[in-house]
């Protein structure tokens, strides 16, 4: 039986402004089983607050402490491990980092910055991380679809340009890091192996989730799934559907809900 | 016996704009014996014009084919290659790309373009690469000492970023790459074998030479050279000398030139 159900947000809930056919009723359907959800998204462009708002405005209520991003991560482990952060993010999503207490010791904290990635930055960042400052990745994505239809550089380039300088290895939150999808099942008390994620990222969603020892990884069609993603990754999808709708009824099917 | 002369500038022959003691006199030494030189060096901010006036104001007089730099390999790649340089570079070094005939596909050259390693430039050079550019780095230093005293970001990290970016490898010109020393040792028709390579820096210049074939890798005590460095490569220098002049010394001692 599962006992926790893990959520891509993006490609699975909605796609840009709208939702997904089915998803908020697959939703509903999850919590009238009191099946406890949480969400995992890997943006690092917007603050937890207008993803909260954006879900609200869809008719999808969502509780703050439900959302996992990776800003989110960061933060817990800089309260964990007393730290301040010396941010290199996206301006949007500097309020997430907003009201933490002050300790001497740092750590950088590197995200999709955009525009900010100027040498400057990056350069301040890079002695940061010499004079000691743990290294915090917020993601690890070589690329995204700019807003022109042409890939642009991510996150995960920077990050590799101050390992590179550094000689040290940034910690990666977001998705598929283990220890990512093990705080949100924590957060809800559900042991790794009764849980679900289900995600249009064969790569990041599904087999990450697999991999970090999560039971049932289900690959859905919508969003940025391509003909054949499930055949490049491992390990493979537990199974593939065509949306999030199609995930509840096949738990349904499987006996994995009641 | 030898039949060729690689010399490092910065450390071997000068420091700053001073030359070091002895350094003239065994150049000149060198020349007496009809030895053919080359020097090689990674700068990758002084454009060649200013090395060779640099070379002069010392009292040493040093040909433009005598003068290796990264950016004349470069220049040299895209002439053979028939390819248009994409520039990344410090815009001091421009001027050596200058009169390049026009050709349809392009090469991407990444230097130590300093503030100019912009995201906006960055990722100009990603999307150039993506489209099918050849991929050239001029360096692929981690850390360069700047100005203020303190280590600063240098090429190598920007290549890293491309690299991990579009997943592919660089060709870095510029020692320690062989194709570097042998492109120098070509243009003096001396075989590998019976080169002799002095420089300051035990992995780029004398490690760096030896495993690309050159006969006699000899470090020098001056320039960046600190106690011990020789113990941290592989291959090992042939031998340790105080500086050229004591270079050129153990050469005659050897009975490696008359």
């Amino acid at each position: 039986m599962i006992t926790g159900v893990l959520l891509d947000l993006s490609g699975v809930i909605y796609v840009g402004d709208e939702p997904l056919p089915g998803a908020l009723d697959a939703v509903a359907l999850l919590r009238s089983r009191a099946l406890p959800i949480r969400f995992l998204t890997n943006t690092t462009r917007t603050p937890k607050r207008r993803i909260l708002q954006k879900l609200q405005d869809m008719g999808l209520s969502c509780a703050e402490d439900e959302l996992f991003t990776p800003a989110r991560a960061a933060r817990d482990f800089l309260t964990s491990h007393k730290l301040s952060p010396h941010l290199l993010i996206h301006p949007e999503l500097t309020e997430d980092f907003d009201d933490l207490p002050c300790h001497d010791s740092k750590a950088v904290v590197v995200g999709d910055a955009g525009e900010a990635f100027s040498y400057q930055n990056l350069n301040a960042a890079f002695r940061q991380l010499t004079a000691g400052a743990e290294f915090l990745a917020l993601a690890s994505n070589r690329t995204f679809m700019d807003k022109d239809g042409e890939l642009s550089l991510d996150a995960g380039a920077f990050v590799a340009a101050l390992e590179y300088g550094t000689q040290k290895t940034a910690k990666v939150l977001g998705k598929p890091s283990p220890d990512f999808f093990k705080a949100a099942l924590s957060s809800m008390r559900c042991p790794t192996k009764s849980a679900i994620m289900i995600g249009d990222d064969a790569e990041a969603d599904v087999s990450g989730a697999i991999a970090a020892g999560i039971g049932v990884g289900l690959l859905v069609r919508t969003g940025k799934y391509t003909t054949g993603a499930e055949s490049k990754v491992d390990p493979a999808p537990t199974a593939i559907v065509d949306d999030l709708k199609a995930a509840v009824e096949w738990l349904v099917e499987q006996q994995l809900i009641v």
